[in-house]
């Protein structure tokens, strides 16, 4: 099967928001996390092959516009995404991302597409699959805290790859727990919504933090995580947007990350030193370190999201689409006859002239 | 006028090839050059407003691809461009650019877009702003070195704004000189095409060297250069990749730059220290520095591109597109009803659940 969807001379597949929701509707939103997980695996696995940087990101006083870039080589993927906790109030998306996904070898684009829903399945993918490696054994019970868009992805995820039955919800907007509990009526969860963080943690194997207050929060307390827990933060993920008591980290056994350089600037551990002792993930995936050595460890993954996670999405979208045929073509990239002679693209529309639009150029 | 093209509820604008071609023809290509010439020098002129970053770049064997973020703290932009000479043997362009204008409070896209036709105008006419404060008085001829993609905006830009009458043609492949010179046989300039690059500089007031090969070429000796003239030099942009023999940099009175420290990765001046004298332009249209003093003053302009000048591109665009109605809607952003219920726009095609779209949401 050839890498690209079409011929990069007929235009730009385009994924819609609405082609999106469709195609993974129908694939099914556990079924899409498992693949998800099973291709992030793999990345994960060649680690090294990928050109990596942290995150371009532009800070404003309401929120952050952030570029995700990176390479493998062969395809080249950059994520748009924005990160505006004050949207909600506009009736607007806090995160608005979409992403293209390159050819390395002609520079062209081959996939555009909407990533606010591909972000929560890769996000909640990425988590599952951290969780397969550091969440305790035959964990039952998922703390949610944070109640947001990603909220039901993260909880579909666990059940998904780790096996979790049960799910405890707080947020402090008491409707967006009532939201998940009602979208997830039927997943086959038992879900209790709590009227705190500290009713939510009780009993939890895997606490997942997941919010979006732009400030340096505590959502959990040092008191209220227990040994043996994997705690799943994922909300700290920009300079001065924390989520854990501090008193988590240098407690934790283990405290996992994605990119280190990223991670020293947006996760929890900015609130620690430069030389605090953290593992890249990619380690655990190949064997070079184990997550956790007994079941009393307290496993934290300092999660912030990382180029390399919409890399995996943008390649598994890119063959789930071909598939389904979920895609338009988008009149992205002049096609004229001669590549040359882009401005016969503009003169042959130029009416006064008399030239016919097809007399030098055909455009897809 | 609102800024914005459309609320942001209803879907991203989306220029299209098509769309631009038309809307440029039907507003005159010399008009809207001379309009982003003015447009340019305002932005120019507020330097300081911008918050700047050399352009992200991923070089591979054959090209690079790159990323020029920019933002005014109102607006954000970023163009996505590639530079691939080897892909006009593929019947592809060198260059397959597109845009993205954002909204800094929000952090939503307000306008994506075609960025070939439009990074043609846009340099043409950084091209041109710069001869208007460089060129020799009264420039009447231009050489034309590179007669590729850019070629025909190159000459319609200095005959929009400085004036020029004639144009001297060289490229190594005389077929896309005599492109040129096609296209141009109706604009009133007279034309020359060359033999070679020495014949092509006879009697030049202003030099434009504008090739695509990824190396550290010689398209100017120093011994082709005479006093007064003005060197356009917008080929060598990135590493590796020059144009000028270094000899014509150090007899040069004056060496213009956009912005210096990606210049001196990117321009012909990085054959040069890192302390060789260079002027910001912006100080020239801010009137900090005279660009020439006398006649005899040989000024080179070493020309990168910078994200500044595509974020003044659209800008100029959102504002000509509003005019002109030259733009589809494109679906990029979900807009349910509820901005933290995103998993109900997946949930709302589950065909097997039987419930229909609209009842938890509104796609645009």
């Amino acid at each position: 099967m050839s890498k690209f969807i079409v011929s990069q001379k007929q235009g730009v597949p385009f994924v819609s928001v609405q082609a999106m929701a469709e195609m993974i509707s129908n694939h099914g939103i556990e079924q899409t996390i498992k693949e998800l997980v099973d291709a992030l695996e793999q990345d994960f696995s060649r680690w090294d092959k990928f050109e990596k940087s942290s995150r371009f990101a532009s800070h404003s006083k309401n929120g952050v516009i952030e570029l995700m870039p990176v390479s493998d080589g062969e395809m080249f993927a950059c994520k748009y995404v924005n990160g505006h906790p004050i949207n909600t109030k506009r009736d607007l998306q806090t995160v608005a991302a979409f992403g293209v996904l390159s050819d390395v070898e002609t520079g062209y684009p081959i996939l555009l597409t909407e990533m606010c829903i591909l972000t929560a399945l890769r996000t909640a993918a990425t988590s599952a699959l951290v969780a397969k490696y550091c969440a305790p054994k035959n964990a039952q019970t998922l703390a949610l805290i944070g109640n947001g868009a990603q909220g039901e992805f993260q909880a579909m995820g666990m059940k998904a790859v780790v096996g979790i039955s049960k799910v405890r919800l707080y947020d402090v907007d008491p409707a967006a727990s009532e939201k998940v509990a009602h979208n997830l009526a039927d997943s086959g969860l038992d879900i209790t919504i709590c009227k705190t963080a500290e009713e939510a943690v009780e009993g939890a194997d895997i606490i997942t933090t997941c919010t979006a207050d732009k400030k340096n929060a505590t959502i959990l307390r040092d008191d209220m995580v227990k040994k043996g827990v994997f705690v799943n933060a994922i909300g700290g993920d920009c300079p001065g947007k924390t989520e854990l008591d501090a008193e988590i980290l240098l407690r934790a056994d283990h405290v996992i990350v994605e990119f280190e350089p990223q991670t020293r600037i947006e996760g929890d551990i900015q609130q620690l030193s430069q030389d605090f002792p953290v593992t890249e993930f990619h380690r655990i995936v190949n064997g070079e370190k184990e997550a956790r050595t007994n079941e009393n460890n307290l496993v934290v993954f300092d999660g912030v999201g990382f180029a390399s996670e919409d890399f995996t999405a943008l390649v598994f979208l890119r063959d789930l689409i071909k598939k389904q045929d979920a895609y338009e073509l988008l009149d992205l990239i002049p096609h004229q006859q001669d590549p040359k002679n882009l401005y016969s693209v503009v003169k042959a529309h130029s009416k006064d002239r008399g030239i016919a639009m097809n007399e030098t150029m055909a455009i897809a």
